[in-house]
């Protein structure tokens, strides 16, 4: 007899009448007068419940069938029927239940079948997986990670990992976590009454990344196109529901690339990966469209549709200042755009996703591209409605003597930077890149507001459990 | 006209006496009498460079294109003909050179086409992916993983992202990074003068994670089948060929599973990914064959056709015993395998790979399932010649009561694995898994000796540049 998971059986890739285990847990259990039982079975493998139909002519009826329980584990083998019900295929006549694992006082285990908060999920992220919703969740991120990297793969991108611990700081700025192998309680000190990082594991202040981007450009200027997909972490005291302390990050890096090409693979890659999951997690999104947010399906088969807006950031601050009213903040060119000013393009102004282009230098970091007006950089920003920035990225400074001048400009040690500036003297060319908030990537397509939902263990200020 | 890759090109995606434009970076130059240059183009797509054929009525033919050296990148359009050479398919009459990157003073330049040494190499880290070698071993790593991922894919696995920073020491011991926002020169304390973690980001002691293992039990009790994929960091001061600070891990946990499960699971991944890049990277292996590692690619193909070799933990003492005399180290039951002892089985005794099952219980973890003898657990591990240990795994105790006795013998805090004993307490199923270190296992494909020249920027005691 053949063991299969629940979505194999559902999908019909077993035939009726054929025998069959399934090994899974119970989502409910309901009693017929006649002695029968009806026994919903989930195994992670879908949305989806296969019924199980338990007779009381098996021999643990009453002393165990009789007092299942949502969330006890079960081996289950029986024939598959085709089923007289609405809304499922088949269904499984059951030969021989056999109980794994019982729940411990059932009356308070901690997922009942019924609607909890989101809050109160997280505060049982071990379990909440048992929940439909973020079941679901889980197998989209699973499809969409591998849809990425599919999509870079045959467009003869490499995936390459860029270093989690770092000397250096990326961005110029952005707060990090310090990581470390000191004994915190005597730290060692120099001379000068200084910590003494020389007896630290490294031999040098350490910290964890915010970007991989430097990393990757250096492997972009020898295989051409590269990304990178991996954590990132920032250490900002931001309680929001789209950030989080500990993140995953796409940053694709392309040798012989301007801005232009950037926003053209950005907009194919999400165009690409929004078709997979359509196609390949249609049960998952149709239960989120019932369940939690009724118009993701929807707004996702708009996005195929549409070209995606491209505007000047100069453009972007006259529309901004001919609407001021819906603002608190009033905006002048050369301030970045607040969460209120991205909100009101994205979901009321244009009801679309944006590309906004050509930022103010002195708002952008070091490495990006200096365009001819001296004023503004190569830089762009995609807006999705709902979430905000879900892509950053540039066009990177190629040339040497402009890189360095910025650099002394913001007043960074050239010597901190001598293998990225070694890039430039040795056969440089223009290249561009972008990162990707995977999580926000996930939020905007599940329709889940908050990041913390889409990703297993999530990390923010004082939130370390599990 | 079309932009190609050079691979591309190779491979005849595009038709003899077509126009094409290439952008790369050359590899050597030759003038023959006749006023003709000989220019290899390399763009990092495939270990081969693409030969252009340069004439002297090119307009920059003097001025530039005699002036080219290694490392110079530039953008060439011209036709594809066949080429009369041995060894190459295809060739490239350029119609125009356009030189975009220089090399500063090519008398210095770090990567001169010649053999360099691993050390000196990993001194320019950011540029030694511009040689042949670590060219082929990133498109391998990339080619692996992404195999990986469409393995367990298609087994109905899903990929799950567990966290990095942590507040629990999965192992129980094992050095760890600390993680931590305070004031290092100014740390606070509370009223017993001891260090207040309170006031840290998590308002707690942290550190980067050993393993996703413990997080990943808690989604395969809810998804029956899942995997983690990510970096995990160990801050032992070992400065080995077989170890790293920050390294890749795959680690599978599947529900109703056991120890055999796993150890077919072990074996039929690795042949997969064994067969995908004898397949789908040959040339790259080709190279790494012929300028490296003479027996790589009949490795491969032998462990294609062998059956993993599966002993007990109590045989292998007896045999290493029986050969005392090759040993530093005399070996007792009780003891852990040295790494003589490793290899004296894979590279002498058996000459292959070799799985070991049921050790002791007091050398392995407290999580690992107690075997009926009480006196040993369902763990193995999967040695390969050369490299030592690339998986360990075992199947997890599912049953509280013996669960908790372990945790007691060891003197782990019962409470700070409350979440973790929560899964044993609701729905309990037998389950199981491994780790995969990705850097051994890449090291292992590519008959590279260092895990330090498969991974991108290692990491390692005083190695943090780049």
């Amino acid at each position: 007899m053949k063991t299969m998971l629940v979505a194999d059986i559902l999908n019909g890739r077993i035939k009726v009448e054929n025998k069959v285990i399934i090994r899974g847990w119970v989502r409910t259990r309901r009693d017929s007068k006649a002695g029968i039982s009806f026994i919903a079975i989930y195994d992670g493998s879908c949305v989806n419940t296969v019924q199980v139909i338990a007779n009381n002519n098996l021999k643990n009826y009453k002393s165990e069938i009789l007092h299942l329980t949502s969330g006890c584990s079960v081996s289950i083998a029986g024939y598959v029927k085709k089923s007289p019900s609405k809304g499922q295929s088949v269904e499984i006549y059951a030969i021989q239940i056999d109980v794994i694992g019982w729940i411990d006082k059932p009356e308070t285990y901690p997922i009942a079948p019924k609607k909890h908060s989101m809050e109160y999920l997280r505060e049982i992220a071990h379990l909440r997986p048992r929940t439909n919703l973020i079941g679901s969740v889980t197998r989209i991120r699973h499809t969409l990670a591998l849809a990425l990297h599919q999509f870079f793969d045959q467009h003869g991108y490499y995936w390459i990992s860029t270093p989690l611990i770092t000397s250096s700081n990326t961005e110029g700025a952005g707060e990090m976590f310090r990581v470390s192998t000191l004994d915190i309680e005597n730290i060692p000190r120099n001379l000068n009454n200084k910590v003494d990082y020389s007896k630290d594991f490294f031999g040098k202040e350490t910290f964890l990344t915010v970007s991989g981007q430097l990393n990757a450009e250096a492997y972009a200027c020898a295989l051409s196109k590269v990304y990178t997909f991996g954590p990132v972490f920032r250490a900002e005291n931001s309680n929001t529901s789209r950030h989080l302390a500990e993140f995953w990050m796409l940053e694709p890096e392309i040798a012989f690339a301007n801005l232009n090409d950037i926003i053209i693979l950005a907009e194919s890659m999400l165009k690409y990966v929004v078709k997979v999951i359509l196609e390949n997690r249609a049960e998952d999104l149709s239960y989120l469209d019932k369940n939690s947010n009724k118009s993701i399906i929807s707004r996702l088969e708009k996005l195929l549709l549409s070209n995606f807006l491209c505007l000047d950031y100069t453009e972007v601050i006259d529309i901004l200042q001919k609407h001021h009213e819906y603002f608190n903040i009033p905006i002048t060119w050369g301030m970045d755009l607040a969460s209120e000013h991205e909100r009101y393009l994205t979901d009321k102004y244009f009801e679309s996703s944006v590309v906004i282009k050509n930022y103010p230098k002195q708002i952008k970091a070091f490495y990006m591209r200096l365009n001819d007006d001296m004023k503004t950089v190569s830089a762009m920003d995609i807006l999705v409605p709902g979430i905000g920035e879900i892509i950053g990225g540039s066009q990177r400074e190629e040339r040497l003597e402009i890189l360095d001048k910025r650099l002394d400009e913001i007043g960074l040690n050239k010597s901190d930077y001598w293998w990225y500036r070694d890039l430039r003297r040795y056969g440089t060319v223009p290249h561009a890149g972008f990162g990707l908030g995977f999580e926000r990537l996930i939020a905007y397509i599940t329709g889940i507001h908050n990041v913390r939902e889409v990703i297993p263990f999530p990390r923010s200020p004082y939130n370390i459990d599990f």
